[in-house]
């Protein structure tokens, strides 16, 4: 009884959440701290002060919210936390930055500008839908976000997968050959993932220089406020530049969905007519007010960026210390491995001991562990596991 | 740099929300009453008590919340508000009927059978997703939710729409003529929309005897909390049946966005798939808790539904003594016209007045308003302004 077309799909696994016991969860890269105050209060307020909004349509196009994740964006330069980027420090850590030290985006990012999601998930599977075709193939890297290669499968997308270079990076060379071949468009996530690492926004730039101008270029900035480098002030120079973003990570909203894009207004309406062919309301009244509070209290995030940042290097510290290969992370994860370690062992030996952090079985990345960076106890309590592996 | 996939979309065009003046909204089929203080107070509690679990990924299965749902099937015998099918009565409103009178399904609906998604517009893109192939045409009636053909549009689905009889019922002979031509799937909603009437559940019996056995049936049963028959208990009989439900007309849920279907759970792991392969976590914690709630005092909607039903039948009584052809409603709405009066020129007026009611432009069907059953005091308000139209 199902359409041909399910035989396109193979589901994107996310981190597990077992249920037989109470984990420590490091395998999904949440935020271990709750949202802002502000964010509970709103919704308290919202829910005592209007329950009647609960049982009318929400505004289909968030209105609101894009106006506050426009203001959020403009105002904190389009990064919350630019550890990684000061230089000299030891392992980037910059616990002090404070909002204002940001770069100043050159150009304003307006309401109309963004398009807002039920998480990013949905728009992605939304920006493959409006401009990725089925006659000719996706370029993107071997390793990076696998929920990238499901949305290919879902809506019928050949993918061009480059290998990583030997240090992790992306291939840059080979995605832009591969891309002009067929006049492609490109996706990478911005800092990567599962290797933590990123490219500078100078070498972004390059790479649009260099791809396809009629078509869609995809950087998928997740993790972008631990420590990366926005590309948003490009889109002052790239019409066809796509940045997808979500309030999961850096915004302690997994349990909220909200996602969005930054891209210039047509590509955004694009998006739009996909989301208004499917489902008009994906982001529920109190969904869209939690976010509403969240951008309008970015200095909070900022610390809890800078917290996990710090966490972070110092969690790296600790595993080089103890011998293991970490690349050098710009997220809230870390990607490491160590010889003579077992990836899927050691998965299962922090499994046992009442810690869940993520092991992916594909091929070429089987011996590493991605870690979740979580609070000073959790990360302490993962210490004392790993202590002896 | 769109996708050609893009010239397929013909997006479905809400209800309108301006903004310029606040207008009683009876033009979405929204409920006028706000959930049930039960909801309120769970979301409440869960805001202040679990603040962390806003920043943790929710359960993607809404465990829970189908455990919830299936109770509720189950106690209530699939509808809260008998009100038409009580024969004799005027109008059929059954304003005193309790849910202990109601039918017992002849079978436990068990969590298995239960899919939950964001609204049940993303639930039915899934199901057209999952179970409708491009290779040939589906089958469904010419004026029902126009969502339906848009979903066709975007998964590249043709149709075979049946003209409705002369009194506005569905054409049964015809579509099951149409589905056995080419082996297809039927889809149409009961009641159904714009029309406001629907099938008894035996006659949807009939129509599952002679249709296919070997593609899915689907009931779309929006609005058969305020009148209709459910088909649910149908689910013993054939395997093959899907049953579309929302807590946006009874639940008093719009704002929350919570849709489900009932099936076979073979046909419930393929839809999960599909969700699976586009984001995991459509309905956010919070949406979760506000459904949980809701499942769980399905009294206090009997009662809202009930109001609504008595409002229903009040005002269709009172547009028929005003020489309005209005059809037996089922629903929340209910669909009417008046002869030498222009159904637009009738919307614009009401408009003007501060009532947003329905009024489709579509050729078979313009001479019609659809009109949202509201409160007491917004249907006086209405009555006021059509009683010289």
């Amino acid at each position: 009884m199902l359409s041909s077309r399910m035989e396109n799909l193979h589901p994107y696994v996310p981190g597990e959440q077992p249920k037989d016991r109470v984990y420590i969860k490091l395998n999904a890269n949440e935020n271990p701290y709750p949202p802002s105050p502000k964010v509970s209060k709103a919704l308290r307020s919202a829910v005592k002060n209007h329950p009647e909004k609960l049982a009318l349509y929400p505004d289909p196009d968030s209105n609101e919210l894009k106006e506050a994740i426009a203001d959020m964006l403009n105002k904190t330069g389009g990064v919350l936390c630019r550890a990684n980027l000061e230089k000299g420090k030891k392992n980037g850590s910059g616990a002090t930055v404070t909002p204002s030290e940001f770069d100043k985006i050159p150009f304003v990012v307006t309401p109309e500008m963004i398009y807002a999601g039920n998480g990013s998930d949905e728009v992605l599977s939304f920006v493959f839908y409006a401009f990725f075709d089925s006659a000719k193939k996706l370029v993107l890297p071997e390793h990076t976000y696998s929920f990238y290669p499901v949305y290919g499968g879902f809506y019928n997308i050949p993918l061009d997968k480059i290998p990583l270079k030997a240090d992790w990076t992306l291939d840059k060379e080979a995605m832009l050959d591969a891309a002009k071949k067929e006049n492609s468009s490109i996706i990478f996530a911005n800092p990567n993932a599962p290797t933590s690492i990123g490219l500078t926004r100078d070498e972004v730039r390059a790479m649009l220089k260099a791809a396809p101008k009629d078509q869609v270029f995809v950087v998928d900035e997740a993790y972008v406020d631990f420590g990366g480098e926005s590309c948003i002030p490009l889109l002052a120079e790239f019409p066809n530049l796509v940045i997808v973003r979500t309030s999961s990570k850096s915004l302690c909203g997994a349990g909220q969905r909200l996602g969005y894009l930054v891209a210039n207004k047509e590509l955004v309406q694009a998006v739009t007519t996909v989301k208004n062919s499917l489902n008009h309301f994906p982001i529920d009244f109190l969904a869209q007010q939690a976010g509403i509070a969240a951008c309008r209290d970015a200095g909070y995030y900022v610390k809890a960026a800078q917290a996990v940042a710090f966490e972070r290097d110092e969690f790296i510290d600790f595993l080089r210390e103890k011998g293991w290969t970490v690349l050098d992370s710009q997220t809230n994860f870390v990607f490491c491995k160590k010889d003579g370690v077992n990836g899927d062992a050691a998965y299962k030996k922090i499994k046992e001991e009442g810690i869940l952090v993520r092991h992916f079985a594909t091929p070429g990345i089987e011996e590493y562990l991605r870690i979740t960076i979580g609070t000073h106890e959790q990360m302490q309590a993962l210490r004392e596991i790993m202590e002896d592996m």
